[in-house]
């Protein structure tokens, strides 16, 4: 298959390191083709495996093999691990842009990000919450029709609403929102993952799921009359769930995706059971676009001891969901 | 040991097929000696071992090896497992005011419960939210003073609002409301724990701890202060942490017990990890008390299914608490 970018992320972070790792496990974990985009530099720094500059992206699937591929963008500057500067802010954005655009024009098959530092990229003038929302407006997709799906091994989870406070989560809920997600994560899990019929289950926003209205109104007012619409169009959705008691083996058994109301829901049971492997793909985008579920981790750069397991499955869950929109096309 | 005494809870829920079930698995998980209180008639029921009706508690000890001692309250009426009725919500308030009342006194160690129907036992008059605060009422305790615990192999955890709708939480929170909560919960971890010097880690309320405020102020109009005042008590406590990065299984390794501060943000880790072994501790009681931490499964009653491990872990913990205030006080 054509390689897929991958975005470097902030040079003084663990990005190219994970990345590094990643392509020195290519083989163990069947990863498909995929070439860096950022300063060859950042890896060079933290790792002493063969790195190769190619001018073109065609090059890439042919030197993947020996060695790790980097479309180089203009330098970082001094690159320290662990010590963020404006210069390694602007590189990390000049190759995220980069990596979009490959993606759009279908140069490269798909887009992996590594992590960028916000409060970096806030210093030069970057007005985006995060990436996901930087490559939604540059496919052309407002952000509100996209979806962060989380991904691991056993569970995928989507946050309804993600980087706000929780005691503004309840006004920012709504009937509309809920089934503008549901439908965006249960197309995208047809495309991208192949799942021809999606089961959805939603959880409750209250203790209990609220008890019947006992603690809270949300389920009765908001959830329950979502899912009887999406279920009247064909969505297999079901819910509101007790959320403390939907994660668990077996109930994970019954369901594709959990729908949650707000980011921690989402985010504390696919991290606390899949720490290491936990991938954020984003669903609604014409392209594929995943990410490591993890940040900089600037405390330990350049010490070799970033796990590369949630890279690895970024790239090996983009390379799937490659693969699954050539077949559902 | 003096005996634990066990309420057998909803005579027509799982109740007293799990309690008979730990008896039967006494020897295999060396479960301190325990004697049932309620309806012997709701074992029978839903299981054919051994059973012996005892009118003193003081004969439990002897008669625990070869038999599940009872203390019988008045009947429960018909009992048809899964068809929970008025006379079996009587029998079991009966049983729990009992087994409460032997384990105030000394006659029994410890109190462990089995589930209960709110729903029945609200249509008898019973006006308080749970058996915990019922307890702790019957204890001289406000219920404000006492805390719950929830305990599983790897992970404590404490929910400082319990069940409220989510959207009230954010007002119920003070800074003296999560002192209190500290404080008990320290002390309790070393009462029952035997544990010397307690680590404590707070969550954060909002995603990523709310990033210095740039997603909501709970962390630093509230936990930041009763953290610093905490710990000039000498308690020894970190946080506010990033709750979806808190409980996997390295980060597990750095506390003894999670202070969460709302239902599901202490529920949702533990039960997603340890569903068929939470156990539900009260803690600031001048007794013992466990209770498995599922419901009354009426669903499931009397076909056999009923997963005995929660039961078989509360009576358990209660025994190893028992022996840890003898060794403490």
């Amino acid at each position: 298959m054509t390689p897929l970018a991958v975005a470097l992320g902030d040079p003084s972070g663990i990005g190219p390191e994970i990345v590094a790792k990643a392509w020195a496990l290519r083989d163990a974990h069947r990863l498909p083709p995929f070439f860096a985009v950022g300063d060859s530099r950042s890896i060079a720094a933290v790792w002493d495996g063969p790195v190769v500059r190619i001018s073109d992206p065609s090059e890439a699937a042919v030197r993947f093999p020996d060695a790790l591929p980097v479309v180089q963008v203009e330098d970082a500057g001094d690159i320290v691990p662990g010590e963020p500067n404006l210069a390694g802010a602007r590189c990390s954005l000049d190759a995220l842009e980069l990596a979009a655009g490959l993606a759009r024009s279908g140069v490269a098959s798909g887009l992996v990000t590594a992590p960028i530092s916000k409060a970096q990229l806030y210093a030069i003038g970057f007005v985006h919450p995060g990436q996901t929302e930087f490559v939604a407006e540059r496919c052309g997709v407002a952000s509100d029709n996209v979806v962060m799906l989380l991904a691991g091994p056993t569970l995928r989870t989507v946050p309804i609403t993600t980087h706000m406070a929780l005691r503004d989560v309840p006004d920012a809920l709504s009937i509309e929102l809920i089934m503008a997600k549901a439908r965006v994560t249960e197309r995208g899990l047809v495309k991208n993952f192949g799942i021809a019929h999606p089961r959805l289950a939603i959880a409750g926003f209250n203790p209990h799921a609220g008890e019947d209205g006992a603690m809270g109104r949300e389920e009765i007012d908001l959830i329950l009359p979502a899912v009887a619409q999406l279920r009247e169009e064909g969505i297999d959705i079901v819910g509101p769930l007790a959320s403390d008691s939907m994660f668990h083996e077996r109930a994970r058994g019954h369901y594709d995706v959990a729908l949650c109301l707000y980011h921690d829901q989402a985010l504390i049971p696919i991290k606390t059971l899949h720490f290491d492997e936990g991938v954020n793909m984003t669903l609604g985008l014409p392209i594929v676009r995943t990410a490591p579920d993890h940040g900089t981790a600037f405390g330990i750069a350049g010490t070799n001891q970033a796990h590369p397991g949630a890279m690895i499955a970024a790239i090996a869950l983009a390379g799937d969901a490659v693969r699954h929109r050539a077949t559902t096309a």
